[in-house]
């Protein structure tokens, strides 16, 4: 059988705002509202695909220039699409780095790229499958595990954002360590979470390593991780680590930098994650060689899409790396399209992270529901997930409504709640 | 549209012995007839696809093993052909190690089942193409370029075999300089190569410095290599690099050992290839960390496949080292696949080897002829070629005759002319 290979005949880019919980990072706070970028691609064979990417002005702007370059190429030309967003937005790989929010690691031309492409390709991937009735994870060779298990995501926050017409949820405030263990317990009975990770860099260390010890001990056994975004320094890393010693599954980010990372690790033996330290493919040769970072949690935005993932964990594999999956505020797009690349890449190591419980809001028709902490990995064509235009529509009409929220700023977000508060100078303790 | 992803009914491994011509190595010679393994598959669907791989013992033991194993399995499951060719051989990773050739680097039980693997997963491919209408580089995320560069592969050789029923050529002998290039000569004027390989480690340094010299004379500018098969001591290859720098493009294997090549390319600052010190991941992080290689000649039967190949590219990439193709003497359809996967990577530096202008049979309806020194990339379903059924079923016949050649040696070859011949030690010079 011999046909052409479809052809994008229509791209379509919507920004939306998402509802996000005031959840507490080093920085600041979530604003109220998210941006995210959701990619409509259509085949001259009917076929559509949806991906998800990050929502931010930048993003935006290539994500718009590439949706116009993209039509009339075929959907199976995944490796051209780089090329094709560096010409379309006018983008070149200068050096130039820039970092308007602190917690994605490095910002480049390059990784703005990587993070927009990473989105064309989950929905060509989802409108190739669709057309040839093939789940994505049979597109890149086949599923290796029937489920895929994600951690629960602790995070310090307030029981509401101060501003009044903010969304509101029934979770409550967690500043204490008994907020947190009835966080996790809710996390645990609702989704059945077998790993928990907190965000730290919010409190203390001492407060933080507390919450941490209150879990073990309302989990015995159960693997934990915390993750500061950077926010300690060396010597504060090394204390926390050895005080925690027997019971992290991992730190998480817990300085900046390569040295700083390398430097508690070979003080520690602590076994360290990334999605800050290492989230490009330059920075791995010396970060591995310096031993910086034993765990890369890998966001397939950033990275550049599902293939460019595996490309990743055969890096990792090569140099003894552990891989797991790192997660920003997403929806189910997104949570798929890490679902379908987390079943066929074998060095996953460690239950992903998600931030999608947080979430209230979605585009997509069945929301995923975590069952024993897990997701089934579906054999549906594509990505198995239908787009709710009317969701999309709704969300898409709340960015138009709110500009103050078309970029991230936890910064900004906290100083609504205390107007001297300033961007941190990390390590902040 | 859904449907059934479609699954192996009929998995058909067949050895066959090809003709090859008395080409000479640091070893001793080309056999008159060289091992290969066909791998045909077929879907409850009615698509079929062929893959091709080494033919010695060690690889036909474990192919016949996978293909009773892959029956049943969905022609999309590639991620998992590796643990079911493990499981079907009988096979795990003890560290064992055998060399009965020492031309293809380290052989270990994971080399043997990448290099058999690489054949299933390529005649999947096919099968998958050709049902679905698609190219296998579209499989891959499409080609970035429509024709892939080929090198050049010139080899000393004899006119002809000793034994009196070995098949015959007429490109006559080349012993020396000028042999030399009167074959580069042929090769240049019949297909096109714009850069050449010598086949080295058969005759004295100085001799193959003369005959790199008149090469360079022959065709100003034309990139050159030579490879003598990790043939030299560090003195004599730190001797080569410095009398050859001007006219090299790289060395190939000049040395045996990653700590002999770091010091080759410390003393010298020559550009090293390699298909001997790195053909394994397990190599690379020694290999790359201390500068052995600079370009690595990925055969991707010895790394895994077409998916592999590109993962072993991401890893170069990474590290910045290059990336090209090394070539063992193959037929049209291990070329095709070739191909495909040198038109999806970026970074493939270098043109790429390839054996096949040696051969004076194939396996496929319509061999490929190399045009202006490359293959164009097709868009036909799969390979883009067709199984010659009656051509496979005399080469077979021939290996069910010439029990004698069913492992490739090159010492035994050479000692038919010169009967004290013995596997030399290296380095020999
Ligand atoms: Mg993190
Ligand atoms: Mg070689």
């Amino acid at each position: 059988m011999s046909r052409p290979v479809p052809k994008i005949v229509k791209a379509r880019v919507t920004p939306i705002l998402i509802s996000d919980p005031p959840l507490l990072n080093v920085l600041g706070v979530h604003q109220p509202y998210t941006p995210r970028t959701i990619v409509e691609l259509e085949t001259d064979t009917g076929a559509t695909g949806v991906g998800e990417t990050y929502g931010d002005t930048e993003y935006l702007r290539v994500a718009r220039a590439l949706a116009e370059a993209v039509v009339g190429k075929p959907v199976t030309a995944l490796n051209g699409l780089s090329e094709l967003a560096y010409s379309a937005a006018q983008l070149t790989d200068d050096g130039e780095e820039f970092d308007p929010a602190g917690l994605r690691g490095r910002r480049t031309p390059e990784k703005t790229v990587r993070s927009v492409v990473s989105a064309f390709e989950v929905a060509s991937l989802d409108a190739l499958g669709k057309e040839l009735g093939l789940p994505v994870h049979a597109l890149l060779g086949g599923k290796i595990r029937d489920r895929v298990d994600y951690s629960a995501y602790l995070f310090y926050r307030w029981a509401e954002h101060p501003e009044a017409d903010a969304p509101r949820d029934d979770w409550g405030a967690a500043l204490d360590p008994d907020g947190v263990v009835r966080q996790a317990q809710r996390f645990a009975d609702t989704y059945g979470f077998r790993s928990f990770k907190l965000k730290g860099g919010v409190f203390e260390p001492d407060a933080e390593i507390e919450a941490i010890k209150a879990l073990a001990k309302a989990f015995p056994g159960m693997p934990l991780r915390l993750d500061p975004n950077g926010g300690w320094s060396v010597e504060t890393s090394v204390r926390v680590a050895e005080e925690l010693a027997d019971v992290l599954e991992y730190m998480e980010d817990p300085t900046t930098g390569i040295d700083g990372m390398a430097e508690v690790r070979r003080r520690t033996g602590a076994l360290l994650a990334t999605n800050m330290c290492v989230t490009t493919f330059g920075e791995i040769p010396e970060a591995f060689a310096k031993d910086a970072v034993q765990v890369v949690l890998s966001d397939h935005h950033y990275w550049g899409g599902l293939t460019a993932t595996r490309e990743l964990a055969a890096v990792c594999r090569t140099h003894g790396v552990a891989l797991s999956m790192h997660s920003n505020t997403h929806l189910g797009v997104s949570l798929a399209a890490m679902t379908h690349v987390a079943s066929v890449v074998d060095n996953l190591d460690f239950a992903c992270d998600s931030h999608r419980p947080w979430q209230t809001e979605d585009v997509v028709t069945r929301p995923h529901t975590f069952v024993d902490g897990a997701l089934e990995v579906g054999d549906e064509p594509g990505l198995g997930i239908e787009l709710d235009t009317d969701a999309l529509a709704a969300l898409h009409e709340r960015w138009v409504r709110r500009e103050d929220m078309h970029d991230r700023d936890d910064v900004a977000a906290m100083r609504k709640a205390d107007p001297s508060w300033t961007q941190p100078p990390l390590p902040r303790w």
